[in-house]
């Protein structure tokens, strides 16, 4: 794929008048108007997405784009970034905490080595690996635009893949040691905000690491002219650009994982601040493609709530987490599921015989 | 039970020390610390509450109390009563909403009669009428205290039930139309609150509607004296006078399975605001009886939101539902399964050999 062919994708975007049609097999039902609230929009949205009244959700996967990041080296962090290959070694054998959260809820997880530091091939972890590991973008662009790109292709390929294999909901996750660093970094360098709103401590940052943090970030904007700016929505040029210049191989392919879910109609789920920024990056590369887009969480990263307003998306579950792996996108199955039940099978007013109850107040 | 042995009762509230040894291991896990955020403290509160580090939350149950309100004779919902009924018939057949909803969950339900309009014995539904109907706040207490008691002892005496048979987690739902009228002039008695600012529309009300449901709950704080007042945590006696007043059997009801789950150490989950402010008045019945409660959503009534700060605790979902039955409280039990995988299974930093995770700051 060229940049030129990137820029010129046009995803369908959800079908509305399935959404329309999907309200009104809500307000069907015998219960208050609107009483699954937010779950109703969602439910609606996901049946809009696929094409399909009545959606399918049984077979579904997290893909977890794993990769290095060169920022690491400014002490931005203070884990060690060998956790990263620890950790994808463990999702591959589904023992990481995602693969446990996960175990008995008939959720599939499909990590991918995006740029991982290591020349192991891990096992159960797909390599689509670019580089070992992001440059160090005080010392240049992490990525250069060709790197950025094939990440982006490889995320495609993820969805590709998946839907070959017949998952008809995704969600999203990603391991990274410095990868809140490089998103907190890239969010800034999109909406022209002040890394001071956004940066977080993680699970151990001190004040002083935190100052380091903000202080990396601010240099690293400075150096590649992307301070303060835009004020208005970026173009895909601009997007692109700034994704490698500040941003890391997981995002790219995180990019790449929600254009290919745009084209290939299948719902995705946003998980945490990574997430999200690879979301708002892909809604500027390929305008249209939040449209399949689903928020669960708001995590505990301050970046994330912005992103999910600026994409016109709300978050369910809010219990400031921030692990990462894609553990908060897929807590949103079960509740999915469970709507589900009534959506697809619950009884209509006409059914149960109760009337008025469509004017419900109580 | 007398009001004075209601007053005496004493629970003993979570056991502190296993709150903080389940603590400690979730701080083991190969995982940031406080990754899981306020899943963490709500496992951990499980844990204290059943005073077992690996708590049983397999078999559980949600208790739904069902019943007429005299104040829907004022003309403050547009539904009619009668829908309570053939709601509890559908609880009955597990064909209502939450039936549907909770269908392979592993989540049974336990629906209640504490005072349905009607002398039919509904298939399915536990018999424990105190009257038909309460009577018209505007006429008078809407329950005399003997009344208030009775219907708190039932719901002790449903938790017991339970307990008896096996139930270890408890969540808590109503049925009942009129009940957001009784439960926002409850929650104003209780707190000195203006109606105005927790009194919501449900899911019909029109304007003039809402200015009747509001007048409604004005008129009858005045009539009962309970206007404005307190401006302090009220006493039991208070609570109880103000639930007798404005409240409803199945608030009674829900209070007293408040109560009971922290006199046998049953986590018990709050639905959205009938069950807040059951839980609240239940707090100030049994001081210390929060002790064992659980928020799972934030509802989309104004109220909910004030009385889960009261009680200290932080709602988990945020979808703006409408909905009652329990359908909110449930949706938290498969949330918890997850994050209970990792807390019972998940790997600690020495099985992982991973170290310095535990500072993890991405």
């Amino acid at each position: 794929m060229t940049k030129t062919q990137l820029f010129e994708l046009k995803p369908d975007g959800p079908d509305m008048d399935i959404y329309n049609e999907a309200k009104k097999r809500f307000d069907s039902l015998a219960k208050p108007i609107d009483g699954f609230g937010y779950f109703e929009d969602l439910i609606c949205r996901v049946a809009a997405i696929q094409g399909r009244l009545i959606p399918d959700i049984k077979k579904r996967a997290v893909i977890v784009m794993c990769s290095d990041n060169g920022v690491t080296r400014e002490g931005i962090s203070q884990t060690d970034s060998k956790v990263t290959l620890q950790v994808a070694r463990l999702l591959g054998k589904k023992e990481s905490t995602l693969g446990i959260l996960t175990r008995g809820q008939g959720i599939d997880i499909v990590p991918v080595d995006i740029g991982i530091d290591t020349d192991e091939k891990i096992s159960g972890v797909i390599d689509k690996k670019i580089a070992r590991g992001s440059a160090d973008m005080l010392e240049g662009p992490a990525m250069t635009e060709d790197q950025c790109i094939l990440a982006i292709q490889a995320g495609i390929d993820t969805v590709k893949m998946c839907v070959d294999k017949g998952y008809t909901i995704l969600a999203t996750g990603e391991m990274g040691i410095g990868n809140t660093t490089t998103s907190t970094a890239l969010l800034c360098a999109l909406t022209g905000d002040d890394p001071k709103e956004h940066t977080g401590r993680g699970a151990g940052l001190s004040d002083e690491g935190l100052a380091r943090k903000i202080s990396v970030i601010n240099k690293a904007l400075k150096m590649h002219g992307l301070e303060g700016n835009p004020k208005k929505e970026p173009s895909g040029d601009h997007a692109l650009f700034a994704l490698g210049a500040v941003g890391g191989f997981d995002i790219a392919a995180l990019c790449g994982v929600f254009i290919g879910c745009s084209m290939f109609r299948i719902p995705v789920v946003i998980d945490g601040l990574i997430s999200a920024v690879a979301a708002l990056t892909a809604q500027y590369l390929v305008p249209g493609c939040a449209g399949s887009m689903l928020a669960s969480h708001n995590g505990r990263e301050k970046g994330t709530d912005r992103i999910l307003q600026l994409l016109n998306l709300k978050g369910i579950i809010n219990a400031d987490m921030a692990l990462g792996e894609g553990t908060g996108s897929v807590m949103l199955f079960p509740l999915i599921d469970m709507v589900m039940n009534v959506y697809a099978d619950g009884h209509s007013f006409e059914e149960t015989g109760i009337r008025e109850y469509e004017r419900f107040s109580k």
